[in-house]
């Protein structure tokens, strides 16, 4: 046992090099131990053991600098840093996030979450090193999936004429989070085929000075590249070969369903709280819209399962080139979109809102300067979405309303996101986004409603007062407070949907005022720059009040979505409260 | 005489081939004309006229499809596409834009100013005719400059798999705006010299075929090669070299110099109206910091001039290694400031608010997420800033305001930006964007106060009753309106710089409230989603009425800036009619 006696990096160093495969041994047994219990990023982490006990038997962390892209790979650099307990015991798995993390240990040098922006990190830190004179060594690692994205390329090419130490290892998994996609993974094939000696290398082809190493699960044989490697006087890409899933049958076999995933019973990959059942709405609009229009194409970057697409219906509909994947490069999915749209096409591109971050330029310039009629689905937004600090969904609102030329669409229930759809996708107006609920819930009504009338709203419910605005996500959520609040309060209260959140409707806004008093706003993203300020800046020279309430400006993490909205006021006490004190009744 | 009798893309083909040159020649002529009178960017469109007539005569647009990257450069394609008037023809001058154009001509695809798009956009009206069942040329001309943007790499990458026609020119003048940067240029200067011939070609590497053509302005050269690649089915890469200003011989020896400008005298390239005077404030905050803070490093991604970096101090600090161009690479210069401030250098990263855009998830997530105290200056910002829909600085607040960690400045004067900066770059809480008046003026008045108090405000000026709050760019005018308003009323009205656009004061608004009932907000950004509507749902749930100006939403263009102002309620007219309608006075 050697793992038990590292408590510190230092204790790696005194193992002798013959031994570090049992260490390796180890760390993955931690490792599934912990995966099999919690679920997590399995493929990536059980791909990378041996790489870490090289990079730590090797370096000198925390003085020599690693950075991992997207940084899921993280658990065995965890394990070795101070951090196995983490890992062995039960009580403390929540002790550690699934990401690098600085506030856990000085081992790593930022929260990371995103893909493909390793390199340029590891290079400011190399820069920072120059400025202060230092001399150790910087790393970045990054796996072959994420080099499809365009910041993993300027860093690249900044790196090719930078004449300073910087050591890129490139863990080539031969997988992304899907399958990989672009012209590059030919040639990394290539690279891996021919031990890295093929032509037209494109690290070489970026000045960059290049090594591969085929066996990238063998300790020992890191060990020896990377002390090479190190203390090297400028850039240097190490090409690694890895085993996605190393370790574990199931998991080297179906690579993308072992990405990540949930608890899982050891012996045959069996999830220990059965098979999760998806909601298939997204798919069903999607497969529907590309059965009944022949000009239609769904775009996703990376990330197709997100949009239900997977096994033999994805390989078909990319055979016939209607379902794209970009690989992890969003933004040119979102300018494929453009022009797809450009053309009279009908493209529906849908992803993350919090890597719909990365599109910002590419929404408002290529897509909407243009006002091309393509689709977005924004997926996983607001409270109900993503709950890591690394992947949030707090501020779609901000970044997508604003936007001149886009509509912004939200609908509450399942019956009101398949009409829209079905208008978004017909229409050729504009470019219109959607924000999908994460939690589908059926309204049980028939949907008659025109979508096409700008910045129309639905009254929900009608009352007196007190009027409730609330994004479409809230809507159930509001029935419910507001079920309580009258209850409590004896009174009727007016429910909005305001399902465009890119205007306001000013005549029922208006006529809303007429007898409503006071209107409350409820957002399940961020309260600054949100949906409800715009309706305060309506109301501002009126005599209505108005009380907006959201997500507080932080980078929530580990949030239960329920208690973080209550904190921010979005609860039936508080809006008693609220109530109680704007009209003085008890 | 050809060009006179060019009046649709047809007649192009009537002239015979070896008469080209004429007519390209004649298309310089038209172009040097027109530049000389106007200004706009010289080089690349001087460089690209042998490119645009051959194009026009080997292809049959707008069946073929032409992408131009930046749109820059588009000037000897309007000449070519019915648009010859708006060069020859002063009174016609203001007929086209400086952009490719839709609304202008069927020739154009797309509305487009930032760098780097064209191959996806390209590749996405190649998608969209692959789903029509259409087999025309779809073709993306893009600079060597465009060629460091993550955008660019992504639709190569994916290009690299993409197993239809489409034709990437590759127009190689040897320069972006200014100096190229990255690996890239290595290997692109070697294929120059070998003829393409070269080992380790980058686009081979992404799987892409290829080929080099020398003569990038040989006119009956370039029909030659284009003839050849038409109709070809599979993705082409066509690395042609050209001379940046080509026939101007002051153009061509300082392409830097000559991008872009203002009316010159065609001798001597003299300018006519006298040379430019730069406002030198920021230039001097940046070289004070790096004379003063050894650990201080400045970043430009591609356009160090709006630093005030040019000649040999440029040179002399790139060299030291502490100004940084990491050429077209928004993304890259965010990450590496994050970088840089994590390892505890001093890094200062400014860029024109357009181009801030595309850093949107690196701004959040490398940077604001980790916490690191980097400088961002953001210029060109507002009304004031640029002025072409494909650059608008119009939602830098929207962008900025919401994201958690940040800090984002907003003065008003010469003397407050000056000690902003050095609070912004000598603390170490938090990354601080600041927002750059395009305009200096000085207030005046010595300045004393204490950024570091988060969220203060700043009152201007007392008074009672009303009370306006403008955004720190439009203080001086807010100041004229208020003394127009105050002499016209004759009341006193308070006006406050909420310096913070991250936040409110809280103390001086509930102040406020006490004596002022009507509290008007400015701003010359966006509407929508802007600091004014903070404002409003501050006052909502109190009696003070709150009206929020700023701009509509919509991608303005070539406006001026007071009058876009006024006709959206920023003006002393209407400030008077606002107060007159609340108070009941006449």
């Amino acid at each position: 046992m050697y793992l038990e006696n590292i408590n510190d990096i230092s204790d790696i160093k005194k193992i002798k090099k013959e031994e570090l495969p049992q260490l390796a041994k180890e760390v993955r047994e931690a490792l599934i131990y912990k995966l099999s219990n919690t679920g997590g990023h399995v493929g990536s982490n059980l791909g990378v053991v041996e790489l870490s006990v090289a990079l730590h038997y090797v370096f000198e962390s925390p003085k020599d600098k690693i950075v991992w892209d997207v940084s899921h790979q993280c658990y065995p650099h965890k394990i070795l840093t101070g951090r196995k307990d983490a890992y062995s015991n039960p009580d403390k798995f929540k002790n550690v996030t699934g990401f690098t993390n600085p506030k856990e240990s000085e081992h790593d040098l930022f929260t990371i979450g995103h893909s493909s922006t390793s390199i340029s990190l590891a290079l400011g830190l190399a820069k920072g090193r120059d400025v202060f004179g230092g001399k150790e060594n910087i790393i970045a690692i990054i796996g072959d999936g994420a080099m499809s994205g365009g910041e993993a390329y300027e860093g690249l090419n900044y790196a090719g004429e930078y004449g300073k130490n910087l050591i890129i290892i490139l863990n080539d998994n031969e997988q992304s989070v899907a399958e990989n996609h672009g012209g590059l993974y030919k040639k990394l094939t290539a690279l891996r085929q021919t031990n890295g000696l093929c032509e037209d290398n494109l690290f070489k082809g970026l000045n960059l000075d290049y090594l591969y190493y085929e066996h990238g699960n063998d300790v020992i044989g890191l060990v020896d590249v990377l002390e090479k490697a190190k203390d090297i006087d400028h850039p240097l890409v190490i090409h690694i070969h890895t085993v996605k899933g190393k370790g574990l049958k199931y998991a080297e076999e179906d690579r993308e369903e072992w990405h990540s995933g949930a608890p899982f019973n050891i012996e045959d990959g069996v999830p220990k709280n059965g098979y999760p059942k998806y909601d298939t709405t997204v798919y069903d609009s999607l497969i529907n819209l590309l059965e009944t229009d022949d000009k239609s194409i769904v775009l996703t970057a990376g990330t197709p399962r997100a949009l239900g697409f997977v096994g033999q219906v994805r390989d078909e509909w990319e055979k016939i080139g209607r379902f794209i994947d970009v690989g992890i490069a969003e933004e040119n999915a979102m300018a494929i979109s453009s022009g797809i749209a450009r053309y009279g096409g009908n493209a529906v591109f849908g992803a993350y809102a919090p890597f719909l971050q990365r599109t910002y330029d590419q929404l408002s310039h290529d897509l909407c300067l243009n006002n091309n009629p393509a689709t977005i689905l924004v997926l996983m937004p607001g409270a109900y979405g993503m709950k890591s600090n690394t992947h949030l969904g707090l501020c779609d609102i901000q970044m997508f309303s604003h936007v001149p030329n886009l509509i912004y669409l939200s609908p509450a229930y399942r019956e009101e996101y398949i009409r829209m759809f079905d208008y978004a996708v017909k229409q050729k107006e504009h470019p219109i986004a959607i924000r999908v609920p994460n939690r589908f819930i059926n309204s049980g009504m028939e949907e008659v409603t025109d979508y096409s009338i700008l910045n129309k709203s639905k009254v929900v419910k009608e009352g007196k007062d007190v009027a409730i605005i609330a994004v479409g996500t809230l809507i159930p959520k509001a029935l419910e407070i507001i079920a309580e609040v009258e209850k409590k309060l004896n009174i009727a209260i007016t429910l909005i949907n305001p399902i465009y959140l890119t205007g306001v409707d000013e005549d029922l806004l208006n006529k809303t005022g007429e007898n409503h008093s006071l209107v409350v706003t409820l957002e399940d993203g961020e309260l600054d720059g949100g949906y409800g300020q715009r309706v305060a800046s309506f109301y501002g020279p009126s005599e209505v009040r108005v009380i907006n309430y959201g997500i507080s400006k932080h980078f929530h993490s580990d949030f239960n979505a329920d208690e973080l909205l209550a904190e921010n006021g979005i609860s039936a006490d508080n809006i008693i409260d609220v109530i109680r004190n704007t009209f003085l009744i008890d």
